[in-house]
């Protein structure tokens, strides 16, 4: 994997217009589908159990987002997921809160045990806790003690490779450092910045617009990685602009309009990411 | 009908704050939300069965938005509906997303055939699903084949004032030209920027700002040609202020300022329509 | 009560970092989770009856706004609104369009009468269909009629007062002029601007910010006015940033902007309050 790749992913996620069906929170919702039209896929949201098998059915990739989660909604995500599996989709599961609830963790341990997920995606307390480990979720935050470190960088990253080949899939722990593994591999991304945290829905955007990425890439783990870039990069690049006066109400419209300009000699040229196994 | 004409309607929306009453979707709902208030009109989102009656009463006009439509929601439209028509309220109906599932294609259906629709407003490919006629919906974005152009104008012209004949309401379909029909006339409207379908909800928010519109005017398609002259004015008035760095971030938040300061007199000198027949 | 109090709370806020759960409706909840976050707290929303216990055990304090509310989401609200009794957790209640429906009117009723509530804000025809006064609910806006003025401010201050003693909580009355209340003391606060209520949501904001002020303050009264002395101040500090083109949407972002730089010396330079009674 190099630069150059992950350029092209996000390249012919502009070329190919991925359609991605979105069961998301409704806190972030209107951010996840500007996200999507701002890289330039297109969204479409539908949670009604009776609704969602045909919405899938026109779609490439499903993102299936447990914020906000209800009995509707959670069989909602069982149809879609279902129906995007016969069909093929990557499905994106995004485990806001696990370990936070327990009816949290058990959808997010239904969803990754019962679906062929392709890549989960949270920050390092939900995925300890989807995990099984120890974990100790402060909300939809990580907690501090679980925060990736260039000191725990070589165990955090065997953590991941270790629960993607026990599930099959691609793991994504977002933080200061991102962590991004499957069976085989792990690379570390040093994009992005800490005030991204002071804005609701970083992470739900960065999950809805992977399955973009996943559709329009072969291979799910360099994707993966060409989106977790995209959105630091694009942070980093919000941030940048910020004036004295300027807060995360600007910087959110901010990190909107740098997913919308970005292509992918901008995402070569600043993505910064390592192999670490 | 004449641009002063559309400046009167808005100015009297200023002057007498139609109340509104919203069931949309929970993706574009804040925006539309403010899109109302820009306007000088006022919002109230209700769709719970037990609620809504109560909520429409109060109000002078019904959004009803199928987009996210769940079971609960559709029982709240049918209630709401009910009693906006035996108020007299004019009815605006979104059929978001219809000919992408079966169950928002019969949603849309039963709503134009049991509720006395004011106005039925969509894209060409979910008009076309209303209507019955072959449509191959691309999840809440028109088909690019189902595009109305100048070569296709009069015949599409046509379709509009004879679905609006059958159903006796005034069909509106917005794309690159707009199309407002009411049994006898129909109108092409070329407001409007493509930079708009980068926002999600710019149809939502047209859709939640018309029945204040229809309120405040005395013809129904008088008050439909205005509020698509206003919305696609206002997305002009947005492109011309995005800078370099500007996104659909930016352009969402300009959209709303556009409508925020648009008064009659910008309306009319800025609103491009024609009558095709 | 001085300036410097409140500031304190406000920097203690930000020391603090109190996790908020909020039940609230969908329209502005987004703005909700970002103003929290502006203000150095933390949001987490859920309403699913299943979930919310759980949530409200990991926060520190609950926001029960009742706008676009439903029969799961009520529900959910004594679920937690119980949970966060047996903790001893401050809970709010925003009454949104109490009058306006029997059921908005009954379950905020419900929730005044069988939960431990801390403070109820809203604005004035709210407030007097909770009381049980004689209200003309317009909607989710004030009646005119019901507008806190320097002529009627020493009987409106007694009217919060004796709610506050009958219910055992404090009263916060917002609009032009607010107004809080304990069962002993009334305070006025002259910040925020007119345009604020041009904006969706400037109320929810304040009523899931709230919360946090309870949780880092040591009395009730004191940190319900930092919480509205803040949110107006930044109303009148986004103002102040208005170019010619910005409306509503640039408004908004100024708002989250506003709270997001505020520190405890800025709110102490800017509050405007003084006591009534």
């Amino acid at each position: 994997m190099n630069n150059e790749k992950l350029a092209k992913i996000l390249d012919d996620v502009r070329a190919t217009v991925p359609l991605v069906h979105c069961i998301t929170n409704y806190v972030t919702v209107n951010d996840c589908a500007n996200a999507l039209l701002a890289i330039g896929a297109s969204p479409i949201m539908s949670d009604e159990p009776e609704d969602v098998a045909d919405i899938t059915s026109i779609c490439g990739g499903l993102d299936l987002n447990i914020g906000t989660l209800n009995k509707r909604s959670i069989e909602g995500m069982r149809v879609a997921g279902a129906r995007a599996g016969e069909l093929g989709h990557p499905i994106l599961l995004d485990p806001v809160g696990a370990g936070a609830s327990a009816l949290r963790t058990a959808t997010a341990a239904e969803i990754l045990d019962t679906m062929p997920v392709t890549v989960v995606r949270g920050n390092m307390s939900e995925i300890k806790a989807v995990a099984g480990a120890a974990a100790n979720t402060r909300g939809v935050d990580a907690n501090p003690d679980d925060a990736v470190t260039d000191e725990n960088l070589a165990a955090s990253a065997a953590f991941a490779r270790e629960l993607a080949e026990r599930q099959g899939c691609v793991v994504a722990i977002t933080g200061a450092i991102d962590l991004i593994a499957d069976a085989k591999r792990a690379y570390a991304v040093r994009n992005g910045v800490a005030a991204m945290g002071k804005i609701t829905g970083t992470g739900c955007m960065l999950s809805a617009i992977m399955p973009a990425f996943l559709v329009a890439g072969d291979d799910a783990l360099e994707a993966a990685v060409a989106a977790v870039c995209a959105m630091g990069l694009a942070g980093e690049l919000a941030a940048a602009r910020m004036g004295e006066k300027d807060g995360n109400g600007s910087l959110r419209t901010y990190l909107l309009d740098a997913l919308y300009n970005m292509d992918g000699a901008t995402l070569a040229a600043g993505a910064k990411f390592e192999q670490v196994l």
